[in-house]
């Protein structure tokens, strides 16, 4: 089953990012359709159209996002019809919807929409409720072609509510399931060598195919498990084993799965333990607190953040000492310790956690080099501060940062 | 001139984003080079062979990225080398700094990246400073074709220091920029209509080539003008002019160009005028601060932020009244007032930032629904607070109410 995205839009190709293709692939596989190819082009009639004819030359199932809209640029419709031989017809129906849509804004249907009404020949229509470009699925000579506008607003529900059923129905023999597992701590290389074993013996599974990958992001690495089979108990099965064998091998630095974040598992945890937790920030200035709430239902857990970006602030809220700054520094342990302690104290949780550290781009005053950071982490059985040092961009070190203490805090509660 | 990318790698067939793709694609128009297609394909010998083929073909420039790792995977030097008829040529000095590498690391080189040492005969090696993955710049019949490793902290050095010099020392006819106007607080429909006039007509200027495209984030909405030609000067005047007619209908809508954020526009504003601030977030969860301390040399000027995930920390650390909090509730103008003076108060800084709302995704207990916020901006001008209704994700409405605090400001700063 060959199968490739086309994704229209010229401002694809000068710098903004495809998230649309991303987005149908994953959701593709989960209907057991692999991608062969995504590729991006832009409106352009002539290239459009040789995209789209050696698509349809190749292809079982093409998806293109974009080109849908109102205006002159927008092209899909014409060179679907044109390379299809499928002629393009009004539709009432269609014409009605976009008639309404501008009804409920009170504005008159500029006379260009009056084009987003025509549809190919034969072509069912996915209703579009948050914009006025329908989606059109056609088949022809055993290939399904799919049109989805290019805003992803619009396209996500469509492709939930419409496409996905309809593909469904059409390939209910191949299923694909994926498995993702998140690491956190580890190099890429040393979870490469950790899991080469599995990975290189493990392809030649009977009744299922296995493929995997990793991806590396700066703050973590990522597994991927990707099972398909016909046999859905047998998909289950061999991701179970799989899974357990990378857990054996990777053991605590598998800190989730598939949707987990690394601050929704810390929030499981604290939960279960019925623990509380504040967090006062220097170097991260605040990300900590946002990763935090980003989880629904963290005001459970999460207390109060502080964000002392001066020394002032230290003192004030988190009775860090004079002494203390005037020896070490603000980027030292101790500074660290008596944070992470005097938040503790005064917010009366039972967790405090605390970052103090060069975020860059420039290194401190008293040479302190950039990405140099001491967290620590205070609990009823005392205070442990750890030294480290990131390298990155300022935003990737913050990031780094913020990371390390939700892993320490994570590592505590396991 | 056609250039096409190709993207390899199975995961961005499964729902990775290709943010090389977006990458190399602004790179390479600052150099006046549009790309035609973007392709993505998989770790797949024979289906990368016939994309290889086929935009060899078509291209006069390549650029492809990933697939030049250590492992069995990775084939994009093999495949090259077959669709080109070059032969792969192992380099003692590729080698000996792919050794250092690993000895930097105090690691044995695994005998399976001497796969990497193999250079195409004939190809120009681009260093990689920070991986063992090389670059090569094969000239062949006139046709250009880059190989760059995939992951974005390797490729993008290279690209600057060494692609770019190289294309530009190529091409130096063609030109093109982009300027990059931001707007905060319209809806996309507003701002196209306000454009509409200047975006019709002005596509006919002459001696040089103009184009216009519009990104609507759910933050704001993003206006690129892009301008090519062959005279620097008349494409410099053409930007200016089209600018000032965008200024002209947006007006203190535009914050910002090109790289400059909403956080660094205001941070820019406070230090010009010598004004510090604190900050007092519920709903947001500590993103105003994050977003803030993004900015290098954000001490300058942001001195503290409270995040208050609950009532007691709201009492405790802001001075919010119980009285205050009984009458009206945590999600009130007038909790928020409290919060914005009492952060001002506490902090001694000229301004004070409040957010009070309800982030979803579930109402309040009290029933107050998803997205209300109250943001209020103190300053010793007064208090004010304004009252929001916003829809989306929990994570987007964070991102909106911390777009709307932060403008809030920069409104009372210009």
């Amino acid at each position: 089953m060959h199968t490739e995205i086309i994704c229209i839009g010229s401002e694809l190709l000068i710098g903004s990012m495809n998230t649309n293709g991303a987005y149908i692939s994953e959701k593709l596989a989960t209907v057991g359709l692999k991608v062969n190819r995504e590729i991006a082009v832009g409106d352009d009639f002539p290239e459009l159209e040789n995209v789209f004819s050696e698509s349809l030359d190749r292809c079982d199932i093409i998806v293109t996002t974009g080109g849908l809209g109102p205006t002159f640029d927008d092209i899909t419709r014409e060179v679907v019809s044109k390379d299809t031989g499928k002629k393009l017809v009004p539709d009432k129906n269609v014409l009605k919807t976009i008639l309404e849509f501008f009804e409920k804004k009170k504005i008159k249907m500029p006379k260009v929409n009056e084009k987003q009404s025509y549809i190919l020949e034969g072509a069912e229509i996915i209703p579009n409720s948050l914009g006025t470009a329908s989606g059109q699925i056609l088949e022809i000579k055993n290939k399904i072609i799919i049109l989805l506008p290019g805003p992803p607003r619009e396209l996500k529900p469509m492709f939930e509510n419409n496409v996905l059923p309809y593909l469904k129905k059409k390939f209910e023999r191949g299923l694909l399931k994926i498995k993702v597992l998140h690491t956190v701590g580890l190099a890429e290389s040393v979870v490469d060598e950790k899991i080469r074993k599995i990975v290189d013996i493990e392809k030649k599974l009977e009744g299922s195919e296995v493929s995997f990958s990793i991806l590396a992001k700066h703050t973590g690495v990522d597994m991927k498990i990707i099972v398909s089979g016909t046999d859905e108990m047998l998909i289950d099965k061999t991701i179970q084993n799989l899974k357990k064998e990378f857990y054996d091998v990777l053991k605590d630095s598998i800190f989730g799965e598939d949707n987990q974040t690394l601050e929704s598992v810390v929030g499981e945890l604290l939960l279960k333990k019925r623990k509380t937790l504040a967090v006062a920030e220097s170097c991260t200035g605040g990300l900590i607190s946002h990763r935090l709430t980003n989880v629904a239902g963290s005001s459970m857990y999460f207390k109060e953040g502080i964000v002392t970006y001066s020394d002032i602030s230290k003192k004030r809220l988190l009775g860090v000492k004079d002494e203390t700054l005037n020896r070490y520094g603000a980027v030292s342990s101790d500074v660290a310790q008596e944070m992470a302690e005097g938040i503790k104290k005064t917010s009366g949780t039972n967790f405090g956690i605390s970052t103090t550290g060069i975020a860059g781009p420039k290194p401190s005053s008293t040479g302190k080099p950039v990405g140099l950071v001491f967290i620590a982490l205070a609990s009823n059985d005392g205070t442990k501060v750890q030294q480290f040092q990131f390298t990155g961009s300022r935003a990737e070190i913050k990031d780094k940062i913020a990371t390390a203490a939700l892993d320490i805090l994570r590592m505590n509660l396991i």
